[in-house]
């Protein structure tokens, strides 16, 4: 998107939202101090999560996507998602091939990239969220387990995971999961063998969703043996997944060595009790810091939410399924070594990946610009996406852009201006919509201008927010009664303790060289004092 | 049990609980005071709640009985019972028969009635916890949905639910529940023809359970279909779920009248949402009340736990259901009518019911004081019951009584005399358990000495009002987005606020002749200031 002819209409942003962005946004010096007190730093960080998840309802709502008024079922069958807002009237609504315009690159300007994020930003997203986002092919039930609970690695259900595990006592194997050393490293086995078919002993870890029929029998026997219908998405999504299953294991190693009684079962359940807890810390500290526009580094501290009015059992909300579908983020070329390569070429492929390492792709994915998020920033291959989004609104009968901006604590915007400066996102979503009530929530959450510092625009920062923060900080290992040496031995907490970033966590399981740049951040931006 | 020859050694029941138990047991004018002073009552309920939920830990628990040390599945697979303390060793436990010769009756003394309750209390704590507290026959695993949804009556599930629903869209049949009118009034269908074999419509309803197989077809074709597996199991119980259910389909007529366009699907969701709320009214201000020794009037003000710790989803603990064990409350006999009958005679038997009423049962519960609760006066017919309840206790491992009562704040006891003044019980317990340390907890829970005004014994009373507040005010019902004249109806929220007593939800449902009187009190006990 190039620079805003105009600045936007900021009347309608609200005299409250307006001085929490500029105190949190400003200041760096006195936020430098803050994050350098720890015991300050602790306070802080309880305000704001406790300011950014109470922006939304607490739970449980009134309401599930299964029917529109409240019943026993929209207030417990988790089969369904969530919602905050009551099914709207849809007529109103322009041709949904006509939405996705607004999605698409246009001949006349081209593609803009972020000057924030790298490519292992919308990479991590991406198989982060397909832990606990799947939507059913109705696009309205889901087949999700809410939490986070690195379902990608370990599936959905015992079965799975069962069909994953190593299951042996002997030394050095206790509780691992079942890999394969290459040159290379360690990987999870293959799902195929070199002829193409599945392997017997992987028949109840789910089929890669969306991997064609007729894909080709080098490129299928590539694919890994994992827990997630989507970690084997793209060589990126495969190599986070990778990464955590080496973790899985090295955990599993250090775990009988502290413990030589335990049993295979003792170590398997501590060492997933504590890689989910890595996951979480590096959700918290290194990816929601990244997206936060805040110079404050946010603390993944359970303890706020002990004491909180949102302290329940998270269920993922449709909307928060909708607003995560950050595909303006993903570039069409990556960097792979030295030098370009197609993303659409590392789909389902994961050759070079076992060629080339863990480190190649994750350096390059952070040598890699992502786009900027927004509208005529959607890669060709991702436009479908886009349009399976705007019909999951509708087919859950969303309400308005408008009305979630009330839900949020924003006011409603009136003129197009005031969502954004471009004038071309002016005239486009006027063409579009004519008024800008008749916005829909999809539409709106991605017309929004990016301010300064943010990796998101508003509406999607601060509704992921709610939701990550409730989600993240009430997952049961970090509750009380669990969150302690006794569930994760003193070394576990240890682990936890050094464990922020994706890069902590490739040191430890590959070899790194020296200088190797492991991040979200694209090269000279800071996202915290 | 008669008069403790010497008082109870109480050197060890902890200062704070014996100031706790002195201010809240006694001061009568006070309490009445407070009593009639809703804004004083509300906060002093706030206070006494919260200190009651806080004498155990908060959920999330770290243990389930799925295994003895943490894992993922036991903080999320609600296929198995939470608990408290972790498994212990066994091994130095007497023989069960041993233990359970205290429960039963002795040939050297009577049995002993209780001078606070009426068979109308154990008949409601039995049909009201048969709503959530299911033991698989492994008695480790559970097929509860764990909160209070009225399963008696709608069943634990959908295809139950709809079996027994009317499905009318017509005027007046709108969200009712099937049901079958005679001279007594208004009852569900049979389970069973004439000829004793299943209604095909109900094949999907649970059958009884323990029902023998060779039941006598004409006790047999007296059962209702019911949504749940227990409510048949002895008049009084039918009599209960056959209120609620004459309440539903009351409910249902007073939905349609005020909202004429409603479907029959949102006239049952809303009747059975308010239904569910009328349950908790009444287990807090009737049920709760009654067994409380307070003198402070409880009540169903779910407000206290939107701010507190312990707000979060209810997973029943094993030590929950244990407790629940109630079995020497019943009686042998029960008055009906004006003559007394065999209770045993009332098993799975509803033909006395459907033809003398509801009244009839419930003035006779009413009527009949039931017996004192501990050891020594379990009725002959509930002794295997007591039996498979040690059992239940041993197949979990569960601590012993002293550790638990660390867990919930009193003293570990030295002496069998701080458990009871009652020599026998002293000199039995010595017998059996040699050592205090060694008591199991299902013994100790049920040894204790009944102090005055108490309807169970201290360790229960503590228990049971920590999981039952926060058992009940968690329910999603009651949650800020849901709690409302919005999901209920305006007159659903009055009938809420004038319900307290199954007494109120009777004379809404049947002719009650005046001076009837129908409640869990003894006559001239007064459980409230």
């Amino acid at each position: 998107m190039p620079a805003s002819l105009q600045p936007r209409d900021t009347s309608r942003d609200g005299l409250r939202n307006k001085v929490e962005a500029a105190v949190l946004s400003g200041f760096e010096p006195f936020w430098a101090l803050v994050n350098r007190t720890p015991w300050i730093a602790r306070i802080a960080n309880r305000i704001i999560v406790n300011n950014a998840v109470l922006k939304a309802p607490c739970r449980p709502l009134a309401l599930s996507t299964q029917a529109a008024t409240t019943n026993w079922a929209t207030l417990t069958d988790r089969t369904w998602f969530s919602r905050y807002l009551p099914p709207a009237p849809q007529d109103q609504l322009p041709p949904a091939a006509d939405v996705a315009t607004l999605f698409k690159l246009r001949p006349d300007r081209p593609p803009v990239p972020s000057d924030r994020s790298t490519l292992l930003f919308p990479s991590f997203a991406q198989w982060f969220t397909d832990g606990f986002l799947m939507t059913d092919t109705d696009r309205r039930r889901t087949r999700t387990n809410h939490q986070i609970d690195l379902s990608q690695l370990y599936g959905l259900n015992e079965s799975v995971t069962n069909a994953l595990r190593r299951r042996s006592e002997l030394p050095g194997e206790k509780g691992k999961l079942k890999s394969v050393i290459s040159a290379t490293g360690e990987w999870a086995p293959a799902l195929y063998d070199a002829a193409g078919r599945r392997d017997a002993a992987f028949a109840l870890v789910p089929e890669p969703t969306h991997l064609p029929g007729n894909w080709p029998i080098e490129k299928r026997a590539a694919l890994f043996a994992f827990g997630g219908e989507r970690a084997n998405s793209t060589a990126f999504t495969a190599s986070v997944n990778t990464l955590f299953l080496r973790e899985h294991n090295r955990l599993c190693t250090m775990l009988e060595r502290d413990n030589q009684t335990w049993t295979d079962e003792r170590v398997f359940q501590t060492a997933r009790n504590i890689n989910i807890v890595l996951l979480i810390k590096l959700v918290v500290e290194e990816y929601i810091n990244h997206i936060s526009p805040y110079w404050m580094r946010l603390l993944a501290d359970p303890t706020p939410a002990y004491t909180a009015r949102w302290n329940r059992e998270t269920w993922i909300p449709v909307e928060f399924n909708l607003l995560y579908r950050w595909h303006s983020l993903v570039p069409t070329e990556a960097m792979w070594g030295a030098k370009p390569v197609d993303l659409a070429g590392l789909r389902f492929d994961n050759r070079t990946l076992l060629q080339d390492g863990l480190v190649t792709a994750l350096a390059g994915a952070s040598q890699t610009r992502a786009w900027r998020i927004g509208p005529f920033n959607t890669a060709p291959m991702l436009e479908m996406v886009e349009a399976a989004s705007i019909q999951q609104g509708r087919d859950n009968r969303l309400a308005s852009y408008n009305d979630y901006r009330v839900l949020m604590k924003y006011p409603r915007v009136t003129r197009f201006e005031q969502i954004n400066g471009d004038p071309l996102v002016v005239s486009e979503l006027a063409r579009i919509y004519a008024h800008v009530d008749r916005v829909e929530l999809f539409t709106g959450l991605f017309s929004e201008e990016l301010p300064p510092r943010s990796a998101v625009p508003p509406l999607i920062g601060r509704m992921v927010a709610a939701d990550a923060f409730s989600h993240a900080l009430t997952n049961p290992l970090l509750s009380p009664a669990v969150y302690h040496a006794g569930t994760f031995t003193p070394a576990g907490m240890d682990v936890i303790e050094k464990t922020a970033t994706l890069a902590d966590l490739l040191a430890r399981n590959d070899e790194v060289p020296a200088g190797t740049r492991i991040s979200m951040e694209a090269e000279g931006y800071r996202s915290v004092a």
